[in-house]
């Protein structure tokens, strides 16, 4: 009997937002895979690391900071190839994922490669979205708003289209995108609606109308604007 | 000391869906407050049943199945004024919200009605929108990808326009507007991309492509359509 492969949302950074399914299979898994910086320590890892049991086998998933994507394919491949080994040997394995699985994350490439041939199933975890949304203490959408989630990754023109037609919008992945996702913003008339969020749900969380926030943001950084229907 | 004022993501309705962090205040808090329809059970409360202690006070915030905006208004006054009294006595008081709390939620008028008056902490659940996916065993956006989240209560040309230029998209609160989405999704071609969900997470979970869907969808039911960059 083949093991279960498990891709589970362990939430947008603090331990208590894990879900109660996913505490109960990281505490009863006996291999855990996550992703990895090649340098510093794993971030789902640290989410989770309390309720790790010792004994476990861990399998850090360890992606080069500036991979393009056929080196990263190639890590993929790589880990898939150990995972499926454990799951052929009967056991099972939780693949610990920021967030929720299946929100922009890296997971949809091991599911990829692993749900045909294995039993699979998806936990579904807070994502960084209601982090935000929660730490901004303001609700993002309402009624029959629409909301509109983007990188910040996207080129400056796409994501002026797509902000100048938004009724709520979220952009994400702001890190070396900040300064033009600022910009943007500041053009459309909406820097005044915005606010800016950082490490949301984590002791050094950050949270400041977008007109206050610093002059850099990491990664794990959002901004956010409200719906006009969803005052407070 | 006033008490404090907890809005609290339930998740989708896998009970074993909610955090760590509910679970702990759910079994602490000495008043509980949920949404209830005027017959029958309310779905917040049905979540966490298992895990709501005796003696705890509890607060049905009935809201008359059709309601215009001005009495709900009214309901909302009343149960703020309830949930008021026993914070100023210096009780915590949860409010059980379905999915994330500010994700399309009610949360948001209490909120308004006593966030200024009383500490007041939201804390973010798993929502409909993470249940859906992993229901779907479809990733929902990845790279470079925009989602769209809209309701199919919106104007067909409304709905029209934001899916044309959708990369993703997730179509809430289907239920009588469920036909409307339908054809629009057919007229844009995207029927053979969309897959229909409802109950996501719960016994009577359906999963299906949407060309197989059943003809009524209840409210509670989800359309998506996955990114092309989100493939397995």
């Amino acid at each position: 009997m083949s093991g279960t492969l498990y891709g589970i949302g362990v939430g947008p950074g603090d331990p208590e937002l894990l879900t109660l399914k996913a505490h109960r299979l990281i505490g009863t898994a006996p291999v855990i895979a996550y992703p990895a910086p090649d340098s510093g320590d794993s971030f789902a890892r640290g989410i989770v690391a309390a309720y790790i049991p010792p004994g476990v086998r861990e399998i850090p998933i360890v992606i080069p900071m500036r991979a393009a994507r056929f080196p990263a394919q190639q890590v993929y491949d790589d880990a898939a190839g150990d995972i499926a080994a454990a799951l052929s040997a009967g056991q099972d394995v939780v693949v610990l994922c920021e967030g929720d699985p299946f929100f922009y994350g890296s997971f949809m490439y091991l599911f990829a490669r692993l749900a045909g041939r294995f039993p699979a199933e998806i936990v579904p975890g807070v994502s960084s979205l209601g982090a935000v949304t929660a730490a901004a203490r303001r609700p993002l959408i309402a009624r029959d708003e629409v909301l509109t989630v983007l990188p910040a990754t996207l080129p400056e023109a796409d994501l002026e289209r797509q902000l100048a037609q938004a009724n709520a919008a979220a952009v994400m992945k702001l890190g070396r995108h900040f300064d033009k996702a600022r910009a943007v913003l500041e053009r459309l008339g909406l820097t005044g609606r915005a606010i800016f969020v950082a490490h949301a749900s984590l002791p050094n969380q950050t949270v400041c109308p977008l007109a206050d926030a610093p002059r850099t943001a990491p990664y794990f950084s959002m901004i956010v604007v409200p719906g006009k229907d969803a005052h407070v």
